[in-house]
This record gives C-alpha cells, sequence and structure tokens, in this order.
C-alpha cells in the first residue's frame, strides 16, 4: 500500500509513473469505502483522480494555487495533503468539509460552493502575483457545466485579453450535475468526436507542398488557404480565439499523458486551456453507468451499489414536483425552468410527463430569471424553480427584469433555510432579506407540505407581479394532502393556535417548533398564540394591528438571516403606523457564516431551538431588558 | 421634409430605398437639435439610425417584437413610433423616457437600463410565441460591449442549442461605454479586417478543383480539408460554433445592404446573428471624433460642438478619483478594478497616473468582484468601483466569494441614492438592504467629500474583511479637502448637531438636510440633534443606547429603500436589546420603483423633502400616532 505513506504533496515526488497509476487505484478503493459510510461527492471525485494526482505531481503547492470549480471534487486533494484521516467525519458537523475550505489546510486557497468561480478566482490570483513579482503557477480546474455560468465567460474574455500565465484544465465529463445542456456542450461533443481533424492536419499540409507553383492570384491564395489551416484543424478554435492555448482533447485517466501535456503547456507563454476528458465515477461500476443519481450520494453498499436511504415523509422538493404537474395539466400557460437543477428540483417526473415545457438552461441563473420575465410579458406562466442559494446569482435580474417589469412570474425557491451537509455556501437562508426590498415582490413560506400545494395555486392564480413559495430541504410533516387547492388571500396570516398575552409569528418548519413551545409553557402558565406568519410580505397588517392594540408580546421567529427578513418587516411596520411601544422580539440567524453539519446542529447553532424560543418569550415580560442574539445566550 | 409624415411604422412601409436614406439624415439632424437642449445618449443614437430605419421597414412592430440591449439606444425608434413631439421633455421629470419605456408605447416591448438582458429576453418571447403558436418575428439589438456580459453568454448557449427563429443584431462599434476590452473585442476586430477571407473563399475553392485527383490517402485528406473550408473561411465562426447561422460583418449604414441581409436571414432557420458595424456618433462630427464623451451629453452648442456645462463643486466622484491616487502614490497594494466605467467612476486620472494598475474587465460585473476577492487574498488592497444599481450583479460573488472568505475588498460605490435622468433603472437605492445581512460587511457613506476622504483611508486601513464606502451622484458641498487623512473608527458616528429630546439619525446628503430643518425648527422651539450616521454597519451601538436612555425620539432618514437599510437595523437593534419602547421613525425611499426626473424631483416623490422631515419629527412627540410612509401624506 502507497496510500498510507502519502501526508503531503511532496511524499509524491519520487514515486514513478507507474506507483502513480497504482496509487491512483488505492485512493479510488479509499473513496469507494469511506463514502459507502458517510455518503457525498462520489462520482466527480472518482473523475478527478489521475488529474489531482498529475496536479500535485508536477506542482508545488501551497505556493503553486489550485483553484477547483466547486470544490467537491477536492477530495482527493483533501487525500494528497494530510486529510486522509478524517474523511469519517465528512460533511459532518465539525468535521471535514466537503468543498475546499481554507481553515481546514493552507493548501486549500479558494473556497467555492458556487459554480463558475475558478475562472475569475485564478486570474485575481494571477495578476496579484505578477504584482508582487512572484512566479507561481495558478491552475483552475473545472467542469464543462460551470463553463457555461456567465460569470466564467466573464473571467475567460478578460483572461484571454490580459495574457497572464495561467492554466484552466477544463474537466469534460459531459455532465455538470444533470446531464449537460447548451451549444458550449454542443461543440465539446464535437470537439472530443473531432480528433481525426487533428491526425489529418499533416496529411494536409503535405498536400498543400504538392500543389504546383501557379503564380499570381492562386498562389497568393494558396497562402491563405495555408495560414487557415491552423484555424481549420486545431480543435477548440473557440478557446483559440479567446485568447487561449488550447490542448487536447486528452484522455484525463491516462496519467502518463497527462503529465507530458502539462509539461507541453508550462512552457506557453500566456493563458493555457487543457482539455481534460474524464468519466464520472471511473472505477466504480455502479458509479460509472448513472454517474446522475451517484453526484451526491447518501450512504451505500459497496458490492451492489445498493443506496440506503432513510425513510420519511415525501420531502416538500417531491410534492412540488408532483403538485406542478397537476396544476400544468390544468394549465397550459405553467413551464418549468431550471438552472442546470432538474432532479435536484423534483422536477424528473414533471419534464417525463411535459417533456416539452421543460427548460433546463445550463449553470445560468441570471438568464433562466430574465427569460422567466419575458415569457411571462408574453402571458405564459413561467416557474423558475431553483435552489435559494443559487437564486443569489440572480438578484439584479429579480430587480431589473421581473419586478421592474412587474411580471407574472413564480419562484419555487428549494432549500430554503439550512441546508445541513453542504454547509456554508448552500445555506438559504437570504433571500427573504434580498427580496423583501424589493417593489412588487410577494414571498410566501408554507407551514407543511399542503399548504405548499395550497400556495402553488394560490400563484398560479395571481395576476399581479412576481410571487414566490420558499420550502426547505426537508421531509413534510406527513400531513393530509388535500385534493382541491383554493387560492390563499394575498397577505393573509393564519392562527395556528390561540393564546393571550404573548404570541409567536413563525414561518415554514418554525411554525411547528412555536406550537411546541407554546404546548411546552403551558405548564408555566403561559398561553402563547401561534401566527402561521406564511406571508414575508405583504405581511398582514390587519392581524399586527390587532395583536398590537390587544398588547400582545410577540416573538418572530425565523431560519433565515435576522437582518432584513420579516422580524424586520414588522418593527418597520409597527414604526412606519407610529406604534413605538409594541413588544416586539427577533430571532433569526445570527450575522454569520453558519458551517456544515445537521440542519439541526446549524439550528442549534443559530440559537433556533425550542428552548431558546422559551426563553426568548419569557423574557418579553415586562420589566425584562434582554437580547435575544444568540451569541450572547 | 420626410419626418413630418411619420407617425407610426407603417408610415415608412411606402417609401424608396432612397426615401429612406433622405429620412435617416432628418432623423439625424432632428436629433442633433433636440438633445443640443436636452441632454442624452446622442452618439449611441446616430450610429443606429440605418438600423432602426431597416427594422421599422421590414418588419412589423409591435407584432414584431424588438429588444433593445440596454435601451438608451432606442430614441429612433421612439421617433418612428409616434413620440417625436414628445422630445423637449427627454429624460425630465414626467418627460420622455431616455430608455425603452412600456407605458408609453405598444411598441416598447422590453424595458432595460442594465446591459445584456436582451438575448434572454429574446428568448423568451421567442419561446412563448412557440408555445402559443404564433408567428412573429423577435429582433435583440446588442452592441459589443453588451455581448461580454455572462448573463448575454448564457443567452447564446441557450439559444444556440434550441434552435428557435429568432434574429440577433450585434451592433458593433467597437465601443460599450468606454472602448472596449476583452478577447471578444479582439475577436470581432479581427472578423472585420478579416474581409478578405470572405473574398478569397470563392478562390479557394477553384484552386482545390484543380488539384488532381491523386486517389487514397490524399483524396480522402482533400476532402477533408474542402469540408474544413466553411469553418475556416466563414467569419463568425465562434458564434456558428454556438449555434447560429451567421452574417456579416456588413456595413450598418449602408441601407440596401442592411434591407438585403435581414431579408436574406428572414430565410434561415433557427437562430441567425447579423454583425453590423456601425459608427457611434454618425453624422456629426464633434460626436463622431470623441463618441465617449458623446455618449451621455449635456446641452451643447451645435456648431462648435462645445458642452454646456454648470458650474458647481466638484462630484463626488472627481474627488475619489483624486483621492485614489493619492493614496496609491502611498500604497502600491491598491488597484483600481471597473467593469466597463472608469470615465464614469473618475478614474481617468488614475488611469493615466498608474495603467498598470487601472484593470477594466468590461461589462462584467460578477468576474470583476470575485477577482477582487481572490487579489486581496493574496494580499492586494483592490478598490472594486461600480455603480450601486450595477453592484446589483454581484451580490451573489459579493456573499459567496468576498464576505464569506472575508476578503479585504474596497467598495467604492458610485451613483448611491437616486441618479435623476437614467431613472429607475439605475437608483441606486438598494445596496443597503441587499449588504447589510451579508456577514463581515461593513458599510459607509460620508456627508460630504472631505469625509469622503477620510473614508478611503479608513477603507485602505481597515484589514479585517470587506468595506464599502457608497457616494451619491451629485457635487460635493464645496467644503476644504483635509490633506491629512485619518482612519475613522470603524462604526463610530459623529453628532453634527447638539439637540435635546429629538435627532435625526442620517446619512450622506440627508446629513445636510437634516441641518437645515434642525435650524428652521428652532422657531417651533424643538431643539433636534442631527447624527450623521455614516456607518450604515455595524451601527453606533454606544450612541443608540445613550439616545434610547435619555429618551430621545429619533427619526432615521436615508435616501434608500426604507425596507432594510439602516433604520430598519436600528429597529432590530433596540428589539435586540429588549428596548421595546425606543421612539423611533423611519424615511426612507417607499416601496416602489421611481422614474426619471431630477433628484429633486425624485427626492419629492419620496417623500424626503426638509418640510416632510419637520413634520415627520412634530409627529414622534408624545400622543401622535402618525404614519411616515410618503404615500398617506
Amino acid at each position: 500500500m502507497l496510500l498510507p505513506q502519502i501526508h503531503q504533496p511532496s511524499d509524491l515526488k519520487d514515486l514513478t509513473t507507474e506507483q502513480l497509476t497504482v496509487l491512483a487505484g488505492e485512493i479510488r478503493q479509499f473513496l469507494i469505502e469511506k463514502l459507502s459510510a458517510t455518503g457525498g461527492h462520489l462520482a466527480s471525485n472518482l473523475g478527478v483522480v489521475e488529474l489531482t494526482l498529475a496536479l500535485h505531481y508536477l506542482y508545488d503547492s501551497p505556493k503553486d494555487k489550485f483553484i477547483f470549480d466547486v470544490g467537491h471534487q477536492a477530495y482527493v486533494h483533501k487525500i494528497l495533503t494530510g486529510r486522509m484521516d478524517r474523511f469519517d467525519t465528512l460533511r459532518k458537523y465539525k468535521g471535514l468539509c466537503g468543498f475546499v475550505k481554507r481553515n481546514e489546510s493552507e493548501h486549500d486557497v479558494w473556497e467555492a460552493g458556487h459554480s463558475s468561480t475558478s475562472l475569475s478566482a485564478a486570474m485575481g490570483m494571477a495578476l496579484a502575483r505578477d504584482f508582487k513579482k512572484e512566479d507561481n503557477k495558478v491552475v483552475a480546474v473545472i467542469g464543462d457545466g460551470a463553463l457555461t455560468g456567465g460569470m466564467a465567460f466573464e473571467a475567460l474574455n478578460h483572461i484571454g485579453h490580459e495574457q497572464r500565465k495561467l492554466t484552466v484544465v477544463l474537466n469534460d465529463n459531459e455532465m455538470s450535475i444533470a446531464p449537460n445542456v447548451g451549444a458550449m456542450h454542443k461543440y465539446l461533443g464535437k470537439i472530443r468526436s473531432d480528433r481525426g481533424y487533428l491526425r489529418a492536419k499533416d496529411e494536409v499540409e503535405q498536400l498543400l507542398k504538392k500543389i504546383p507553383a501557379i503564380g499570381g492570384k492562386i498562389a497568393k491564395t494558396a497562402e491563405k488557404l495555408k495560414d487557415s489551416l491552423k484555424y481549420a484543424m486545431v480543435s477548440g478554435i473557440l478557446f483559440e480565439e479567446l485568447g487561449f492555448t488550447y490542448f487536447g482533447p486528452i484522455d484525463g485517466h491516462d496519467l502518463p499523458k497527462l503529465l507530458e501535456t502539462f509539461h507541453q503547456a508550462d512552457n506557453v507563454e500566456g493563458p493555457v486551456l487543457i482539455h481534460v476528458v474524464t468519466i464520472k465515477g471511473k472505477g466504480y461500476l455502479p458509479a460509472e453507468a448513472d454517474s446522475y443519481k451517484w453526484h451526491g450520494i447518501t450512504p451505500y453498499k459497496i458490492e451492489s451499489g445498493q443506496v440506503l436511504k432513510a425513510a420519511g415523509h415525501p420531502m416538500y422538493t417531491e410534492v412540488f414536483g408532483k403538485t406542478l404537474i397537476e396544476l400544468a395539466e390544468q394549465d397550459e400557460r405553467i413551464v418549468a425552468i431550471t438552472p442546470a437543477m432538474p432532479g435536484g428540483s423534483g422536477l424528473f417526473p414533471f419534464a417525463a410527463r411535459f417533456p416539452e415545457r421543460m427548460i433546463d438552461v445550463g449553470i445560468a441563473e441570471q438568464h433562466a430569471a430574465t427569460l422567466c420575465a419575458a415569457m411571462a410579458m408574453e402571458g405564459m406562466k413561467p416557474v423558475y424553480a431553483v435552489y435559494s442559494t443559487f437564486m443569489q446569482r440572480a438578484y439584479d435580474q429579480i430587480v431589473h427584469d421581473i419586478c421592474r417589469h412587474n411580471a407574472n412570474v413564480m419562484f419555487a425557491i428549494d432549500r430554503a433555510g439550512f441546508v445541513g451537509a453542504d454547509g456554508e455556501t448552500h445555506q438559504g437562508v437570504y433571500d427573504v432579506a434580498f427580496m423583501r426590498h424589493i417593489p412588487n415582490m410577494v414571498i410566501m413560506m408554507p407551514k407543511d407540505e399542503n399548504e405548499l400545494r395550497h400556495m402553488m395555486k394560490t400563484a398560479l392564480e395571481y395576476n399581479d407581479g412576481p410571487i414566490a413559495y420558499r420550502y426547505p430541504r426537508i421531509n413534510g410533516l406527513g400531513v393530509p394532502l388535500d385534493q382541491v387547492l383554493t387560492p390563499i388571500p394575498i397577505g393573509q396570516w393564519e392562527k395556528v393556535r390561540e393564546g393571550d398575552g404573548y404570541a409567536i409569528l413563525a414561518s415554514g418548519p418554525m411554525v411547528q417548533m412555536g406550537i411546541e413551545v407554546a404546548e411546552e409553557l403551558k405548564r408555566d402558565g403561559m398561553n402563547v398564540s401561534v401566527i402561521n406568519a406564511r406571508f414575508m410580505k405583504p405581511l398582514d397588517e390587519e392581524m399586527l394591528l390587532d395583536l398590537a392594540a390587544r398588547g400582545t408580546r410577540m416573538l418572530v421567529v425565523e431560519e433565515v438571516s435576522q437582518a432584513g427578513s420579516m422580524g424586520s418587516a414588522v418593527l418597520e411596520f409597527y414604526a412606519a403606523r407610529g406604534l413605538h411601544d409594541v413588544t416586539v422580539g427577533l430571532m433569526g440567524i445570527p450575522d454569520e457564516f453558519i458551517e456544515h453539519g445537521s440542519i439541526k446542529d446549524q439550528q442549534r447553532e443559530a440559537g433556533l431551538t425550542p428552548e431558546h424560543i422559551a426563553e426568548s418569550l419569557k423574557a418579553l415580560a415586562p420589566g425584562q431588558a434582554w437580547t435575544f442574539q444568540k451569541n450572547s445566550v
């Protein structure tokens, strides 16, 4: 076994190519075993074993900078940089992060959970290097899916223009997470199948030499033709046109070829793009056979590839997908738009039922939003299905194209609130704060999966502008699902527990937690109302005025950034009405990034627990002056 | 004169090509005369006279949809669609909008002030058309600068993949607003200069026919060579590779050629890209000679081209540019990054002094932000100079790449608050609300141009993460500029007027307005403190506690979205401290989009006037219960 002797990249330097190949096999075995217990991003990491070995063998990390786009394919990098023994804690609370993480290792120089940032990061590091007159290498590894994100193109455009020395490794596995779409994907496919042209190049040059020197016009033309041969015969002309020297396509599992090509590329001035073709899941047959399923996987049995799934009520995501089909059957204006997340968004059944009404635009959140605006303005009812965290990419398009046009776009915001193991780059905790201040926006969150269905109907019937429903990455409560869906009046909250003197104003999963707390507090003689504050915007002003008139002491509880979210809207409302002596406490996520772990871990870290809600309510009693910031608990 | 007879596009249909050419001249004359009085976007509109005439002559608006990317080049379109007589009111309050505006005309189908949205909009309209089984044309007109914005590439990728019928007119004037940068720009330049290749194509085909049939290997190669000829000889191969049929480059001032090419393009299946080369400012020599200066112009003398500028104190923008040079002379880590706005951001003097430290990335706000993060992480001190409204594009990168990494990026946010004539797409009124909830962010706004200088020093000395200073699009107050710059303690506000019982908490230009109000109110026997709340985050907690302890009645006044901004933070602070009976009123911009006009008009529409501030303060007196929403005044 070689692997146990690898504690840092320098331990690779004396290995032969044959030994590196053996090591690659050991790493695969390690990943397949470890992840069978913890789950994680298996397929993508199995695809980059040789590539990562080649990088660490040839270059000198951390002096040389490796930047992994969407750092979930950095497990091999973690293994080679001394973190092998922490894989039992992968993606667990306080354990090894599933992404590149600077506080884990000096070899982790750039963190990313969102796609397409690596080229900008590489360019920034190359510029800084040149300013500082240093001479380290900068290497970005980016997948073909991530390459379609707009900011990656912005970076290509800049890198090609500036001609700084840096290396882009295009890890082409013909997949983003879902099978790739888009013209760029087709183009890469063409390059892969066009390898014959490369071989033909020499032959063509021979041919040209045989053309007799006719002189005059024809000779000049022949010369032009010759000039254009490079243009015609080089693969990757699109990248060449953008200012890169292109190498490839090469087999990403052929270590000698990888080493040779990286070596060649080192001698080139200016930016280089190395097109490496890899197989997602390489070396583990179940993952090779269905790399989509094996992208992010729960624990599994190694021999059979059988995935171990916890039983539970259907997830919100599934209920969304199912309900959308029902609605689409009744209303042909409905179209679903996803930025490369058809599966994660629960839209596979919809795509099977209505293939022509399912639009996957690739990793392109901005384009998706503006596309929705235009479709809505032409009378369609587009549903923009997106994770809360990725929706951040479309903030400007939501302001400028959707809300300013007051277009009837429906947002299905999945992964709202804490997301668990994916950690801080993926938390869906800002969407209420970044949408609430945009005119024309309506924002909802259901207390259970049945209410989600009614909200979807509400959104469909609403024709006065953009409307969003957001739901968490958890199982539903298992409540019965109504077959007849009834729109909820816009802005109408629901009192789910009648109390007196105190009220919890909660949204989403916090409603259920609020009910539990209220039941507990009965023992202390407190009779707490629980309000399902299912509209984050607009607020239920009538109910708020009524609560204030009765002198109710209120606690707003939400699993989003406390700053700027619904609690803040409640305070603004009372201030605007000149009601300056209403008692309102706020509980939300404090002003910090919350790392990976279980959703329960994350809620606890943010102070969103039944115990803390109870304490906070009690602290609202007359004569108390107490802070609800989790930091001061 | 033909122009007075054109009231709608159908009035063009019977004109001959010669008459259209005459009309083009009359339109130019009209624009040059009208804009000499009102100012506006002259150069870009002079460049698209023939193009717009060709579109309205050939197609049938509004059935056919014209989408203008960054709709400031739609003046000719406005003239041809019955709005000629409103040009005296151009960009004035309640007057003709400087951009495409749906509430002005049925011919205006898509509004945009931000760049690069047109391709997504066109794709959305084409999809909707196909779903509805209609057969209208969809034409997007996009400049070469706008093409470099990431979302335009996302759209190209999707359009090329879907192969719907739509037309992209690439209006290539070798400029965005500033001279273009980037690899795409170089590529377009190459196409323009490569026209010889097109002529050579026929000759080469003749040549190939002359190659004797040698048979076997060589013959096969010759066949391949022939196949590849199209590849080699067609201009615009980059667009062809992305799935478009490419036409061009053609002279955008040659009306017969334009009409012929559009006609040809109509017969093509799938998406078409027509590459039109135009001259910004065409037909008015001063504008042709310096199209950058004449992009957006104030009133001018027609004969001399002399621009009439109002005298006044230096603008904040100028003070920023000057101060950055001073700081950069002392600290070589400073680098300035702009997304295509070197002039508008006041950075031309900096660029002249430090050309190598000035990085213009093109229209690429996302890339610019992530680039800054990476440079900061490598020890540089990047200044991201950006307009508030365009910064919206980088929201996700600010969260995910800058704040999550806690990178030492300095944001110079220009055009903060109302922007005047550019109107609702350009208002800089959301940045406080969209940045305040992001952990690690520090946000400042100076009360005058001298304080801006100290804030720039503050930001430079600050090494604990991202920090922003925002400033308005107005002249400074003319205060003396300190030569020695002293960092301001982070979070420390300043009491600029000592009062008792009442306090105005204001930021930026509202501080001065607050002082005026306070002086006025002396006559009514009120003694109002005025606080320069120069940090929107973090707040001056000590001062807030002191104000509350004294029972001060406070009014927060800010020229940003009232929802989610600093006033909201003040309320959250008191709620978190359990201080539920503090009197705080909020004044900010209500929950609606505010249209073009002067900044004063816009402040009045939002209720941000001295009179309203005074009334609002009085309403905070004990026993009052009154709303500060401008709508209910």
